[in-house]
Formats: C-alpha cells, sequence, structure tokens
C-alpha cells in the first residue's frame, strides 16, 4: 500500500511540474501577445505592463527549477521519467528566454511610442508574429498532449519563420536605403522581427525537447525531422 | 571497502563532467576567437572552419547532457551534487548557445568577404568583443575553480557589455544616417556587435550558475551582486 501511495504520489508531483510549465507556458504566450499589442497600438503602457510583468516569469523560472531539483533529489526518478525532468528543466529555460524576447519588444515600443512617431511598422512583422505565435502556442500544446508527431511537424515550420524574417530584413534594408529617414523606425520593426525569429527558435526547442521526451531520442541539431517527415 | 570505492568513482564522474564542461567551454573560446579574426581579416575560410566547427559542439552539449543524465540515474546523488549536476545542464546551453553566436558572426564576415567589401567595420565592435572574450574566459575559470568571489565580480561586469553596446549602436546608426551608401556595412557592424553582447549575456549566466553551485543560492534576477558588491 504504501509502495501504490509514493508512486500515486509521485505522479501527482509530475502532474504538478507539468501543469506548472504550462502555466509559465500561458504567462509567457500572453506577454508576447501584449507585447505585439503595445508595438501594433504604439501602447506605452501595456509596454510598461509586459515589462513589469517579466518578474512573474522569472519567479516561476526559479520555483520551477526548484521543484525540478526537489523531485530528483527525493524521488530519484528512473532513466525515463528524469528524461521528462530534465526536459522541464531545458523547456523552462527556453520560456524564460521567450519572456526576455518579450520584453525586448516592449522596450522598442515604448521607446517609438514615447518618440510619438507615427510611423507604424507593425505591417513588416505582422505576418512573422502570427506564426511565431502559433509555434508557441501548438509546442506548449504538443508538450501538454506529449504529442509527439506534432512536435515533429512544428520544429520543421521554424524554418518558414527564419525564411519569412530574411525577406523583412530585405525589405527594411531597402526602405532605409530608399529614405535615410527612416532608419531609426525601420531599426525599430529589425529589432522586433529579431526578437520573433528568436521566440520561433525557443518555441522550436521546446516541440524538439517534446520529441525527447517521448521518443527518448535527441533530435537537436540532427536531421531527424526531414527524416521523419520524409516517411 | 565498496562504499569507499563508489564514493571515489562517483568523484571521478563528478570529474569527468567539469573537465569535459571545460573542453567544450575552450571549444566555444576559440570559435568566438576564430568568428572575430574571420571578420576583422574578412577570412572567409576561417569563417566557414567556423561554421563547420559548430557540429563538433553540438556534439558536446549532447554527450555531456547524457553523461550527466546517466549520473543522476545511476548516483541520486543529494542536493549539493544535484546542484552541480544541474548548474551543468544549464551551462552546456549557453555554451552551445554561445557556439550559435559565434557561427553568426562568421556567416557575417562570409557574406561581407563575398560582397568584397573593403570597408572594415572591426574597429566599432574591436572593444566589446574583447571584453566579452575575457568576460567568457573568466567565467569558464570561475567554474573551474568554483571561485563564487569572481563569478560574483563578472556578473556586475556584464552591465559594462551592455553599455558599450549602446554606445556601438548609437554611432552605427548615425553613421548610417549621414551616408546611406554604408547601410549594408553598418548593419554587419551591428549583426557582430549584437551576437557579441549574447555571448556576453550567456557568459554572465554562466557565472550566476557558478554562484549558484557554490553558495547555493540562486541569484538569477534578483540583486545579489549589487548587495554583494556594496558590502
Amino acid at each position: 500500500m504504501t509502495g501504490e501511495h509514493s508512486s500515486k504520489q509521485y505522479d501527482m508531483d509530475l502532474e504538478t511540474i507539468r501543469s506548472r510549465v504550462l502555466q509559465m507556458g500561458g504567462l509567457v504566450e500572453s506577454q508576447f501577445q501584449d507585447a505585439m499589442r503595445s508595438f501594433r497600438n504604439g501602447d506605452r503602457e501595456l509596454a510598461q505592463q509586459v515589462i513589469n510583468g517579466d518578474e512573474q516569469v522569472n519567479r516561476l523560472e526559479i520555483l520551477l527549477d526548484d521543484t525540478c531539483n526537489h523531485l530528483i533529489v527525493k524521488r530519484q526518478p528512473a532513466a525515463n521519467d528524469l528524461r521528462m525532468v530534465m526536459s522541464t528543466v531545458k523547456i523552462i529555460t527556453d520560456l524564460e528566454r521567450i519572456g526576455d524576447e518579450a520584453v525586448k519588444i516592449a522596450r522598442v515600443a515604448s521607446n517609438q511610442a514615447e518618440r510619438g512617431n507615427g510611423l507604424n511598422q507593425y505591417e513588416f512583422v505582422r505576418v512573422i508574429a502570427e506564426r511565431a505565435k502559433e509555434l508557441l502556442h501548438e509546442a506548449l500544446d504538443a508538450f501538454a498532449r506529449k504529442d509527439e508527431k506534432q512536435a515533429t511537424r512544428l520544429i520543421a515550420q521554424d524554418a518558414i519563420i527564419d525564411h519569412e524574417y530574411s525577406i523583412i530584413m530585405r525589405s527594411l534594408i531597402t526602405y532605409m536605403m530608399e529614405d535615410p529617414r527612416t532608419i531609426s523606425t525601420a531599426l525599430d520593426a529589425i529589432w522586433v522581427a529579431k526578437a520573433i525569429e528568436r521566440i520561433g527558435d525557443h518555441a522550436t526547442n521546446i516541440a524538439e525537447y517534446v520529441v525527447y521526451v517521448v521518443e527518448g531520442k535527441d533530435i537537436r541539431h540532427s536531421d531527424y525531422v526531414t527524416t521523419k517527415l520524409e516517411q
């Protein structure tokens, strides 16, 4: 009976970690969305909210790392469960850095609004922002459902974001060259695009850890995805 | 006797991990230096070497993560040792991302050399590159010697890099505005400066994990450093 009890308790511990990761994921998703809204609307107040909200993201990171450490010491998980915990520790880091990128976007939004710049650069980054938002949401979803197939599909999508990013860069550079007075505002859009592209990278990392947890296969830096999708 | 033997073996396992982290650290240090040299000298061959060398960095990341996982399963470390292992897992991620930033610098160097651009932007980033190089080296050194004091000092230095970075940005923007024909090359310098600044961030993360290992105190996102330095 004690064994069964412990095992239930153990499952509950793992479940707590999983649901906290999703809570942290939800938080950084809304940080990212709010940052983009503040950039689109020149909303300084909302930008400030995002900047302040980063503290909460950081607190969750520390709390979750702690919870994972305690679980390992207390439960001494076997290889399979340990894989889940170690991936979680990595995912937490990526989530925290997505939070950092959201803050960068909010800072650009705030500065731009302060300069009272009428030019809105949002159109340049709208599509890539939508894609990164979806990618992040689906990566968290794949984590929640331990859906290795969805995760594998997502990893391939990061290339689309990278491609869109390079198109944005080229058009913004042309824009600056044609009218040097737009350099400052074009650079703002470049910083935002770069932050979005990084969010895409972090979301892809998360998807890779999901595959690692489910398949027990480390697919980072491999051509696993190409092979898998060709099958 | 078996206990003693196991414990020695255990220490050896921990030592193996530590020395492999330092090996990986040495590799990314030279990747970063080679990338900067290829940018300075417009050396496409060296840039290509850096790009190819990333595979080795990635292999070490996977190998080290694996070694840490095995150690946890086999040795079931107590809280103290586990802290070391978990920090190592985080440090590995930062090292791998420093490697990625070195590749970005090498790509810029390669493209710039390909365009046969005579303008050398190296001077803009020389000082910040030197500082980031030192910061990384000293962070690895603090890790090797478990020197929490040195690590604490380093964390404060990242602010200097960030400050220099913003000065570079402003001067490059002025440069572009004064002569729009320099936009492309100035942007190259901006990408390199940004990569260097991120390397500084990652080196700072490493220093933070060193403090965490030695002091058992999680100082990420806190005003620990300010307080400590004021004492």
